[in-house]
């Protein structure tokens, strides 16, 4: 038995471009997008929208941007069986940079926010609402949030016309109860609405969690083949396809996927299970820190690392 | 929040030992107890006990039959704040290889059985406590037996003196649900003993099928540092310490341990999440034809895997 209400969202090449500045070949974006709409997933998410006057193209790649244009030309000949996102970050995107979804390749605009960006994240969603595109706010780093500002945050969206709003474990710190305490709560302030789940996977936890959202009501669930994505990754989408009972989802294309683009790309630059992921995770924290580790000569000083992030006067609390 | 009855059992040396036939060095299982004994681990698992004429001691280390004078020189001069256990198979061991408990540095040894085999190990586990050890039984490869069989193993077991009994998702594929209801179950059979759990990682659910068993009643926990065991391994040490509430457990030991020992180990050595494994923990197999083809030239043919694995003439079903 499904639900048929859920939809997968495949966030590979955008979650993925955390790692490399987005500095995917075509080839490998393109083979993405075919296998996962091989494999029925209902939406990929291709990259961020971005301001070219914000951000070096010569530093990073193409779907730092995402323009309609170059989506139009590495997926040319493709007809779009699954629709095609993209995210913006709040300050980081200029009107002229969303054209008319009539005009665009994309289906969906996801406005990644902050708690205290809530107002500008419900303005710049209801623009792309005005625009026809489908749209969701997700709010990250949920769990460094004091209750009574979630409460106030959902209360906000639930006067709004939004009509997707994520739980996001940013930090891959949540645990399976957290994730039915908040989807409970975003239930209650948003009845109408499709919650969503967006799970990292510091602890081993992502996919796990991911499940645990299925059972208590999320239809838009987010994954990445072979778990590609900033420090720990998410949800592997190989995993998910695999559990839902949707008959319209396939695994084999994202073996295929894993196969021909993922692990090799996994040898060259680096995401998954790792300790100092774990310890970022454990302690609640921006993966910044282990990230930064990672890149130094002492990526495996986990117990240094331990000590550092928990003695109070280096970490300042 | 802790709960008291709790105890956790590291399984590193005799799980992990099944993928390098126990050839570990002597230092590498003095470390892992000392590590494992600061982190206050109730039980460390050292290998199993099996009789020197079924098992070539040219081929394995000393860890496939765990000697008592072997631990006790290995161990030397360490005093064993963390209890040891050694797990026994059907039909490996003979009566003059288990001596008096009070005579061992052992003190528990768990009885490994399938359901097939329930008679022969209440039968080994009374004669093991007929010596003086704790005793557990740990029934394996469960998800695949019929209900009424695993009934009657349960009203078997609650007809006998075993004090504790383990649920074993030997397959890595069972689900927080799956988990549930086998916990349930042997609870209602044997409401005076205490359950157990021990789960692979096939799925990257080991660790969050272990709270679920927690959360469902489960006190005997199976745990290895870094994940090690035999294909996808199990669940890793250093997120079920950290998880745990209770005063006593401290994860900073398992993050040394794992920093001098266990990673540069998983550089000669492989187990954890591949895909091969993920895709015999779906299809509820034992993962011996994922080990073989990780054995192989064609390792990461995970698209001819899967077929192959799915195809009913040549599986068999």
């Amino acid at each position: 038995m499904y639900r048929k209400e859920i939809r997968v969202l495949d966030c590979t090449i955008r979650d993925g471009g955390l790692i490399n500045k987005w500095q995917f070949s075509d080839e490998l974006v393109r083979d993405t997008y075919l296998q996962v709409a091989a494999a029925g997933i209902d939406y990929m998410e291709i990259g961020y929208k971005a301001s070219m006057d914000q951000f070096d193209p010569k530093v990073y790649g193409k779907w730092r941007f995402s323009r309609d244009e170059d989506v139009k030309r590495v997926l040319d000949g493709i007809e779009l069986t699954s629709k095609l996102a993209c995210m913006v970050d709040i300050g980081r995107v200029n009107d002229e940079d969303i054209l008319p979804a009539a005009e665009s390749p994309f289906s969906m605009i996801r406005v990644a926010c902050y708690l205290k960006d809530i107002d500008k994240a419900i303005e710049l969603g209801h623009a792309c609402m005005d625009k026809g595109y489908e749209t969701t706010v997700n709010l990250m780093a949920v769990s460094t949030n004091l209750e009574k500002d979630i409460d106030e945050g959902l209360t906000q969206l639930s006067d709004s016309q939004i009509p997707s709003v994520y739980v996001v474990d940013s930090y891959g710190s949540m645990y399976c109860e957290d994730i039915t305490w908040l989807v409970n709560k975003y239930k209650a302030f948003l009845p109408d609405k499709t919650i969503g789940i967006h799970c990292h996977n510091n602890r081993q936890l992502a996919f796990a969690n991911t499940i645990q959202a299925i059972i208590d009501g999320c239809n838009m669930l987010d994954a990445s083949a072979f778990g590609i994505g900033r420090g720990a990754g998410n949800c592997p989408l190989e995993l998910l396809t695999d559990f839902l009972k949707n008959p319209k989802y396939n695994v084999r294309p994202i073996l295929k996927l894993i196969e021909e683009q993922f692990l090799p790309l996994s040898r060259t630059i680096e995401w998954g299970y790792l300790i100092p992921y774990m310890i970022t995770g454990a302690l609640n924290e921006h993966p910044r820190t282990a990230i930064a580790l990672r890149g130094s000569d002492k990526k495996d000083n986990y117990v240094a690392f331990y000590d550092k992030m928990t003695t109070p006067e280096v970490v300042g609390k």
